[in-house]
């Protein structure tokens, strides 16, 4: 396995591999691996030849007051778990070498409308599924993420990229940045990987206290309930959603961000639950840890949602 | 020579091309072709193994008030010139198939500030070089121009691509996305190429009434009276601005757009033109047609400007 921290190298590295008509599978991160990582690394083992793992905490989708300075790092042990799960190249770069010119109290400030520091400038947005929910919280956030994912398919030229369920929006936008700009990669899409419990895995759960832990079961629970009365015939989005929000209300370190129930392809909102394909969306602040999760309906699998 | 409309078809022969270990030059255009054209077709012979010169209205960089439905078009002629010149791949697709929902009437009415049509919604950006010059007289544009050469770059994946210097402020601003965005392609500026009086080739000077082409020749003019006193020793960008603008002010037919020195890199305003790269730019129309010339400075050869 190999690490390397220059774009320039890991794209003739790609370009290298590409000539010798091996393929290549990606796995963006943030780093801080857990199971749900590598459940994307087996995936895209089985895809391609060679599995590049970038591991880059990208300061253009946190916002200013966000926690992008304490974001749990550790690379050592992700190298480890890296080397172990058949990882072929980990790509780490330098935020000074994927925006030349950042400077760390400038770019936290960085909004989407707002200028660019100087020596970096252009910049993927989107208007649709991007200003909603997650992207309504923490503005400038999808823009970061569109604008850093280009990139790391320009950098690793990959033949596909797995990306996780947990991550739902994200996600979509992907698929929609694909679609829209005939990127030649193909998604996957991974499920969501769970504590036995029930709570989506997460990098930023290692915030969270014991007691803080215990709560944010709420996030899963509310899905549950979700799940149970869609099953029982529910179709008033509005009324799932309340049920969802008192749920989560009766959790006293908890603060709702956002409960919404979406089309799953256009991420609008749904009133009526019809035939059509929904995804259950919320995101919850546990303290000061914010944690998303979602429900796919009627097919639930990329949940994993345990059966009650 | 082929002719190519489907983007997925033209992805899927650059793929097999790229198989086949044969490098591939993109000429993007907007079709109408003159000898300027030709000029980058000839460079992206000598550098590739595959030339594919793209012919597409780019809607979106169209203004609601432009020449959008009137531009010039003729495939039979732009083929004809392609087959005699080396061309490997036309690719032509239709509007509908680079921005899936394209509807004319909405589509004009776009600005990157405004939500996006059904059906497509990924654009690109920067703040920049593209808010200055043509920018700022053209609203939305320089977004259509970045956004169309991204898919370009993603369908027909060339190792390198030509754009003409005419269009200067565009071709800064796609080296900056190929920075920023680490697209694996070489860009390589091609000199201007001009009529035999000085005019700078564009499929618009068809638009010309015979009158309006004689004024034309007001554009080139400016440009050798900058040059002219630029090396007389004059540094002091506003004098060379008032005198290019006097000279222009004399014909009856011409409205100023801009004139404006800029940094030959960052496109910014320059106050005196000191030892650094300059260039010297300017947009008028000639009655109803908008013309675009530019010069750079002290090195001018891809200005191709002819001495006096």
């Amino acid at each position: 396995m190999q690490i390397i921290n220059s774009p320039v190298e890991m794209q003739q590295a790609a370009l290298a591999l590409r000539r010798q008509g091996r393929t290549i599978g990606l796995v963006p991160t943030m780093g801080f691996l857990h199971a749900g990582h590598l459940s994307l690394v087996e995936i895209a083992r089985r895809e391609s030849d060679a599995v590049v793992l970038s591991i880059f905490v990208n300061p253009r989708q946190f916002g200013p007051h966000e926690d992008l300075a304490k974001y749990p790092r550790d690379l050592e042990r992700d190298s480890a778990l890296c080397r172990r799960n058949g990882v072929d190249y980990i790509f780490n770069p330098p935020p000074g070498a994927m925006y030349p010119g950042y400077a760390p109290d400038r770019s936290e400030s960085r909004s989407s409308a707002a200028a660019s520091p100087a020596g970096y400038g252009v910049f993927l947005d989107e208007n649709d599924i991007s200003k909603r929910l997650c992207g309504a919280s923490r503005p400038g956030h999808f823009s970061g993420v569109l604008t850093v994912v280009a990139k790391l398919f320009n950098i690793v030229l990959p033949d596909a990229a797995v990306f996780g369920q947990k991550d739902a929006q994200q996600a979509a936008l992907i698929e929609r940045m694909v679609a829209d700009l005939n990127c030649p990669v193909k998604i996957i899409r991974a499920p969501i990987v769970r504590e036995k419990d029930g709570l989506a895995m997460s990098s930023r759960n290692v915030y969270l206290s014991a007691a803080e832990r215990a709560d944010a079961l709420c996030l899963s629970r509310a899905l549950k309930l979700a799940r149970r009365l869609y099953r029982a015939g529910e179709r008033d989005c509005g009324a799932i959603m309340r049920a969802m929000a008192a749920l989560v209300g009766k959790v006293e370190s908890a603060r709702i961000d956002y409960i919404e129930i979406v089309g799953a392809h256009d991420f609008k909102p749904v009133r009526d639950a019809g035939p059509g394909a929904i995804v259950a969306m919320l995101a919850v602040r546990i303290g000061n840890t914010r944690l998303i999760d979602n429900l796919p309906l009627p097919d639930d699998r990329l949940s994993n949602l345990p059966e009650e």
